[in-house]
């Protein structure tokens, strides 16, 4: 059989969802997200989180980091990220577009995750220069990782301490959030404020939406105005905020994102044990969420290839590919891959 | 009974829409508009508008609008375009944003429309000196006009030649370029490339979509590349970009989006109407779309909104209102407001 | 004889200034405005305006005023200006460069100088709109204006209260305050922070410097480090800055500034009487500072440049001349160009 | 005795360069670069290069090195430098705000020298990912280094045939271009367009200037006007040019600028020997231009600061100094450093 496992964004929409837009389907509604659908969303999120939020609802992660990152990092301020990161590799600059020429600053650690270490050498190395060269003024985090890690509550409690005590702002990227979250078992919020995140983009296209993210401020939530112009002024104040919105609320409700992304987790773990068991590949990261990298041979990447299988290849890489699980992936349809690793 | 017309963007889906979307939503898809629906674009507006296009599929009528100025328009260069216009008035600096710094210089005119002499006098004025101020670069122009009027076929082509023999792109906001083609009867060509428009953005959502408009080049096709950019940096290139052209060739199929037009424009005639005929309240400006903008004392404009009728005063004008028919707007919803008009 | 009065930036450099400069080259000094004359701007300039300021010393009056309007004005802000300010027309958009997009509002009033009315019309407009549109954030005003007249005191107040009532920035260009004071024959103060004025950029290149302006900062002192990020990242962070200070310092000292202004001023006065008495030529705008601007027919101006005598016509007008009177601008230069009008 | 080895940007102005500006400083001169020094430069630098070139002067070296990446990087494309580089750590993102959040990406090298296989690396990592991430659009390079090292002809051909065949801008940022030519003896065109270098910041400011640097095109001469846009919106399109201009006509004229390097590096190699004679500091680059980093213990380092010499750590370092020597440095101080340290 065919199946795709290139990317998450490739999956369709889950039909809870799908049966929420349907019914915000339905008359006039107020446009710019002065609907009822988007005026519940702090209340939503602040349930979820157990403390009061201000929510930015936007179509897109790309947007939603963006603006988290413009919204605290002046032009001459820079944002460290992992050198593997999407707001680094995958943005095509949208933070420095948003940020007018703020700068990334790319740090190194294992399997996908910022190293204390490295961040600390990285401070370090910005100091002392004054007005000459940028000021560090936030840390980005991404959570699960683009390499299928996950972190600790500890290890972001770290992370994030030694920004904030520098006056910095932290973000998380959670495209994959409900991943990390199934995968550690943990409150949200233990991997989010409590941990020292100010601004989650809480991602949920991924994992069983059309297009919707939300941009949560736990902290500094007195720049949710400017969040709101920035939203505008780059064309994602959608006038129909509703389709969002009602998307949003039904992905939070009863689990439904925790029990979509748990799914995906569980194909992803029973391939990965495969991959374990295989005499020639190997995996490349540890899996601990939806997404498997698997180091094999061209030839052995190319069996799978022919049996109708889709995944990416590691850009630059013939030998690496990468393997997501989405919610919509059906047990068949792993066991097909693992059958055509085998054979 | 309860009626909105406060602006069709508060209008629901169209049901052709919506179907179109259930049956996208069957499985995976290439993500970032390398999908089959994506991929069908071009041909289909080629087909609408009889010439070879190249077509950005994006979610808001904002940032197509944005794209196109920047895309033609250096940050030193300026925009010319209606004083009134949603560019100008109603994007928070979108094109000053994706453009860098370019300006948008205003021009007069009545109802709505660019007054050829107003432009040339506006260009005039911006001759003779070099580096130290603004280039003109573009026209952009809308259609049907936030005033709700329309121009001609010859009055575009008028506009446009004034700016295409200074080597100025030329663009027209298309938020309610259907309400116009069924106003006037004509070929969608007519008031597009056959007028001398390089660039349109083609508007639906208001008109039956969720989120969905399709930025066309009729000219300078060799921009796509700068356009693609231009959505990837700016957060629009939807991962799921499936559901946006699913939209868009489902609004262009069988004519449904001149349909859900020309029954709007009904509607708003049928309005217009009742307000010729009133004693006290007046159009505004000529009704040839489907807004319509009526001057009437705070009091009868207070009459109607005690009827649980919705609408918006215009800003800074409390005896002037404008009333915007969609879609989805129904006879009796039409009556209720001829109702509370004249009791 | 020849003469030039096409601009006061075409006028040597003051002996005072160029002496100033010959001493301060002399030995090593800190780089990055860390010398000993910048370190003593803040209290010349305190001293000449008897209060505490903050001073930036640029090269140029375009980067003073753009720092200015970009330290107080987010990219979705806007500012008010005269419609025939510099700021507005000669400067090639760059406070929309250093303000990312930031708009200029262009106003009208009579002789150069913004309208009380003009000004509230056009705040009105901006009202009510929210995040859809720019907001108000700063107003520039001209003294003397590019159309050589003068403000009162009062006239400044006024438009200044207006503004900051509103929580909007005030800023005066000053490329030619010097002629305005010397004009005025009041304190520097009257027509700078006493009037409401917050930072003004204090020209001198103009009347005897080389390349040297001040921005001084009145209020919003605390806006310091950001105005001096933005020179940096602009790249006008000269290395050798004392010599730059020292021009000001030099500029200031002994009333040397309104010496050289007060001659320019009698000049003009001298030429604009000679215009008053001609049976052709008129003034186009009272003339209250160096600058005079004759109505009259191209031949008639066409006798006064056939006689070696340089001089602009404004753009897109040939019937119109711009005449600058500077510091350097001899009795027989002046005499040589009445000649030259009156045969 | 005192000296000062922080910056050669501490250094007076030359007594040619200053004789030249008193010379410029008679009667009037046509401004905004019109003047007739300023039109003399494309022949002058013409001649020393014995190639065409168009130049564009301005008052500091970011601004040259921000105009010349601004002008051939899209907002979306990156530009290869070295992580030592001044456009990278000492800039604060002129290059990005210039470019519109273009991305620096720093490569590493020895001795301050961007490395071949470095390169290779960095720009196969660029690959293979479309409209996701930046797309290589430049090669910076400085000569000599921030390091004091120099790249011989053949290192910078091989450079810039990576970039070049890539359909890459090269650059070469020459602070310290005379240092560069002084110390390998060879012609400027060796080391500038016939190894592949397409523009040149070409330096002045630090060798015996007050504030001159010259951008010089060898190719993509037609960015020219694009260039001047870009000097105009930035503030940095002195009026008074001329004075900028004699400079550079005078610094070029009878070998002045080389032989002012010259001394400079004799300077410098006359402590770097001392230095390889002493029993405990040592060399930290190799030295072939006019700056010496010393690396020595903390103590020792505070012999020589005791001594009134006046020089700079290294930030972040102790133990690492920086000696620089300005064609104003005499052998007296010289000694009087040799002196301090050996004792």
């Amino acid at each position: 059989m065919s199946a795709n496992f290139r990317s998450d964004n490739e999956s369709p929409v889950a039909q809870p969802v799908w049966a929420a837009l349907e019914r915000a389907n339905r008359g006039t509604a107020h446009a710019y997200a002065e609907d009822e659908w988007s005026r519940r969303l702090d209340g939503a999120f602040g349930e979820l989180f157990g403390t009061e939020v201000s929510v930015l609802p936007v179509a897109t992660g790309t947007v939603a980091n963006a603006i988290a990152l413009a919204a605290t990092t002046p032009p001459w301020g820079s944002v460290y990220c992992h050198d593997q990161s999407h707001v680094y590799r995958d943005e095509s600059g949208a933070p420095e577009f948003f940020g007018n020429g703020l700068r990334l600053v790319p740090v190194g650690g294992p399997d996908g995750k910022i190293g204390a270490a490295e961040l600390a050498e990285a401070l370090h190395d910005a100091e002392g220069h004054g007005v000459h060269s940028y000021a560090p003024a936030a840390l980005t985090v991404t959570q699960s990782t683009e390499s299928g890690s996950v972190y600790s509550p500890g290890e972001l409690s770290e992370l994030c301490e030694m920004a904030r005590c520098r006056g910095m702002a932290t973000h998380l990227d959670g495209a994959r959030f409900a991943n990390a979250v199934a995968s550690l078992g943990c409150d949200p919020a233990d991997i989010s404020w409590r941990a020292g995140i100010e601004m989650l983009s809480f991602g949920a296209a991924k994992n069983g939406c059309v297009a919707a993210e939300a941009l949560v401020f736990f902290e500094r939530r007195e720049l949710l105005e400017t969040a709101e112009r920035l939203r505008k002024r780059s064309g994602h104040l959608l006038s129909k905020m509703r389709y969002v919105s009602a998307q949003l609320l039904a992905y939070l409700e009863d689990g439904l994102w925790l029990e979509l992304a748990a799914h995906a987790n569980r194909q992803a773990a029973r391939f990965a044990a495969a991959v374990e068991n295989h005499p020639e590949a190997r995996l490349e990261f540890p899996v601990q969420a939806n997404e498997v990298f698997v180091r094999w041979s061209p030839e052995g990447l190319g069996l799978i290839a022919n049996r109708d299988i889709e995944f990416n290849h590691w850009p630059g890489h013939d030998d690496l590919a990468r393997f997501v699980f989405a919610h919509s992936t059906t047990d068949a349809e792993t066991q097909a891959l693992i059958t055509a690793m085998e054979t």
